[in-house]
């Protein structure tokens, strides 16, 4: 056998363990009888310990080494690509820091779900601290063996590979700029909107969900909805599953489209390669990902067109046809922007926003630029700066979110990139396919989720994030295709008052 | 590490990959949508593969070698004596031959679905002789490794471990003479019952089926309950799952109880010890694992105090309150015998004869006493005499099971002898609680299920079968204690006319 073909065989086998610890985790969330988890825990431990010692495996940097790179099509090159990206991840930290650091993550979820409940950030601050101690030392060893940009750009690649923060900086920059008073006029000039009054029964939510997700094309020769506290999306090609969840005062959560996103992609990945590193949707990152569910929740989701199409299925479904239920109002509430506390609570306009300030303090803490006591005073100066409001408390303030008490720097820009993106595909749909407003109106969604699969799913990790984003959209990633597409849908032809460039400008 | 220590840290991460493979197999008959069976093929061959590996690692045979059996406890003794059976299995027979087995046993199951849609057993003569050729070649080099008595003893070891084919003899002989005679009496007396008349709604069903498991001692905090093609159980002390199917007319097939049977077995093992060979009870074999699911499907759930007890909440369940919902009618039901073709149709009294008569057949077969060719006309003979029918076509014969058409030669004993030990395990309890009866017609079932717990869950695999039935019962399995049962039950204080031991005779 070829080192090359050793190589395929070697995660080939990576490839199905992986399938199946993803699927242990989504029969815990979704399946599991409570009393379950402490010998789940215990399955999912011994299969990571494979997985890890698989892609650690000495042979396999042997194998890269020794393989001719001529000899590989395009699809063999990104596979080599993976696999030494898988590798090198894998071995880039010491044992013992990786242990130390997840022993800490432990530790400090715990004191910060108390110190959430109590809105004290004071009870988690030693905690966290040592976190980020930790954390700083994680980052600059796994700095110098990725030969990262910087200690942050390390972490950060975990969640958005081949992507630095100089990149990210100048997005962000360009957007904050932007926000800040473009909300401000959204939020002056906004329709009214009739309230939407419960109770639709869950049973009935359940049923508008699958519909949901039926006419975003999933069928359920091949996939699965589910419930479960945090909805997300799992599987690939013939098994793809996505959960969400119901309150039985508001069905117009979102969730469904979102995660029928990103259940398209994995659906559309080819099925001959998914044994292959390359070959899945995951190993592309977060952004990518987060900008198929996000154009269907958000592009597509939240556009007049769906709710022409979508308001007399739901108004049949809760048997209601009252003002409150037509397409006009309920359009109105899936783009109502508000000044809010709460990051996963916010709109489509304020949502970035939440991430930059993230990002900035987090970027700064990683770096040593930041105390960690500050942060409650920060983020209060961040939120003002920003979104206009600042949070009344910590519970609503910096103690919100998991992600730095779990151990997850330089996740957060992620959620925003992916947002940012799916406007810069969307413009590029509308460039191939002009008229795309009719067809979403007709319901012909599949015309618009058939551009996604041959623009971007099909061709998996083919190309690398940034290599993938010029070919479809003509440039590199930017903020402008999301500034124009934010005046287009919230300004509607009215002249837009802030410096940014206007919609005539736009590149496509 | 001392070697046994070594032995535990190896075979703890075998069970955690084991109760993995248990769940991609129900995964795969509940949940999986149809598309997802190729990817999961995949991942069940390379978990097996490394499964595989382990047991069959050289390392395991040294330590268990090295290791000073005068250390270890009873429980280590049970645990080593484990291990060593799953390493002398593993590595049994050459792996050549058990892939020249697999690939027969596609093909012969392959070529059994059209020859049995067509009921033409000529068609699947070919490759079922091929089937018997490469079994017996398989038997016999497991019967040299394994030293057991003959082939089939080899064969049968799989599913029946520490049990002789010469016990097996002496039971079902005395049964067989017993069965045809007392089948005919039964028949003859057997009052008459009141249809019960469909459709029974699934939703209903559905309801029933849960109200039947909880009864019976299951809790949603450690178990489920869900449909598949074929009912089945599966996991252990803190996620035990099992399955049920429902047929629009007719609510009294009994799988839940059955299933739930198995269930509280598995759920009452140690979950000190499940992460160990000695510790879950799937490796103590089919016969005890059937006698705990028999125990509540025809010991408990055939009786008429049973029927007292659930006659009310199936009235409620399904709205409906007629004579022919009657704790009477529904027992005449629960209790009904009949002289059928179809061993999977068939009620308490003849099934046990279904299965002589395939075992006697298999036996002959691995032994070359019977030419595959002469099947039909042997079982016609067999049904005749055992059964006081014969069937009418191969379908209906010996086409009916799937078990030497995919290559399970040795299987069949351990229903049987599963019903005839729950009878044993029945005589035992009346024994230790003679007013078991009033417990279960007054609804106290924990009664009934804590024994099984107490005398034979906790134990899992402390004891072989056949020490745990003598400590259980103070004798050797025997087919007296069935008898027995069968004659107080169908007889009813009525003579029995037979030459065997009346009710009086029973020890216990």
């Amino acid at each position: 056998m070829q080192p090359f073909e050793k190589l395929e065989k070697h995660f080939a086998d990576y490839m199905a363990l992986r399938r199946i610890d993803v699927l242990l985790d989504w029969d815990r969330s979704v399946m599991m009888p409570p009393e379950g988890s402490a010998q789940r825990a215990r399955e999912i431990a011994v299969l990571n310990l494979r997985m890890h010692d698989m892609l650690s495996d000495p042979h396999v940097g042997e194998w890269i080494d020794a393989t001719d790179r001529k000899t590989l099509d395009a699809w063999g090159l990104a596979n080599l690509d993976m696999m030494q990206r898988l590798h090198l991840n894998a071995t880039a930290v010491p044992a013992d820091l990786i242990e130390r650091k997840m022993m800490q993550e432990t530790k400090t979820e715990m004191v910060w779900r108390s110190a959430k409940a109590a809105s004290d950030f004071a009870m988690v601050l030693p905690e966290l601290e040592k976190m980020v101690a930790i954390t700083r030392e994680y980052a600059e060893a796994k700095a110098q063996k990725l030969n990262a940009a910087t200690p942050y750009d390390a972490l950060m690649d975990h969640f958005a590979p081949y992507m630095t923060s100089a990149e990210v900086d100048v997005i962000f920059d360009d957007l904050s700029a932007f926000l800040p008073s473009f909300i401000n006029e959204v939020i002056e000039r906004q329709p009214e909107t009739l309230p939407l009054t419960g109770p639709f029964p869950i049973a009935l939510q359940e049923q508008a969900g699958w519909v949901t997700a039926e006419c975003l094309g999933m069928d359920k020769s091949w996939a699965r909805l589910d419930t479960s506290a945090h909805p997300f999306s799992m599987g690939v090609n013939g098994d793809v599953r996505i959960t969400t969840r119901y309150c039985e005062n508001d069905f117009m959560n979102g969730t469904v489209a979102h995660e029928a996103g990103h259940g398209l992609y994995d659906r559309n990945t080819p099925a001959s390669r998914r044994d292959q590193p390359a070959g899945i949707s995951q190993h592309m990152g977060m952004v990518v990902h987060e900008s198929q569910s996000l154009s269907l929740q958000m592009q597509l989701g939240c556009s007049r067109e769906y709710w022409n199409f979508m308001a007399p299925k739901l108004q049949k479904i809760y048997g209601r046809s009252g003002p409150e239920m037509s397409a006009e109002n309920l359009y109105r509430h899936a783009t109502k922007v508000a000044r809010g506390f709460i990051r996963i609570d916010a709109d489509e306009v304020t949502y970035p926003a939440h991430v930059i300030l993230r990002y900035r303090l987090e970027k700064d803490m990683v770096h040593g630029k930041l105390a960690v006591k500050d942060l409650p005073q920060l983020w209060a100066a961040g939120m003002s700066e920003l979104i206009g409001v600042a949070p009344p408390d910590d519970k609503r303030g910096c103690l919100q979110d998991i992600h730095w008490h779990a151990g997850m720097f330089g996740y957060f820009p992620a959620y925003a990139l992916g947002e940012i993106l799916a406007a810069q595909f969307g413009a590029a749909m509308k460039r191939d396919i002009p008229n795309i407003a009719d067809h979403v109106r007709k319901g012909e969604i599949n015309v618009y989720t058939n551009w996604l699969r041959d623009n971007v799913h099909q061709h998996a990790c083919l190309y690398k994030p940034n290599a993938l984003i010029e070919k479809v959209t003509g440039q590199k990633m930017s903020a402008q295709f999301f500034k124009d597409h934010l005046i287009n849908r919230y300004m509607e032809g009215k002249a837009w008052s802030s410096t940014s460039a206007p919609v005539a400008k736009r590149h496509a």
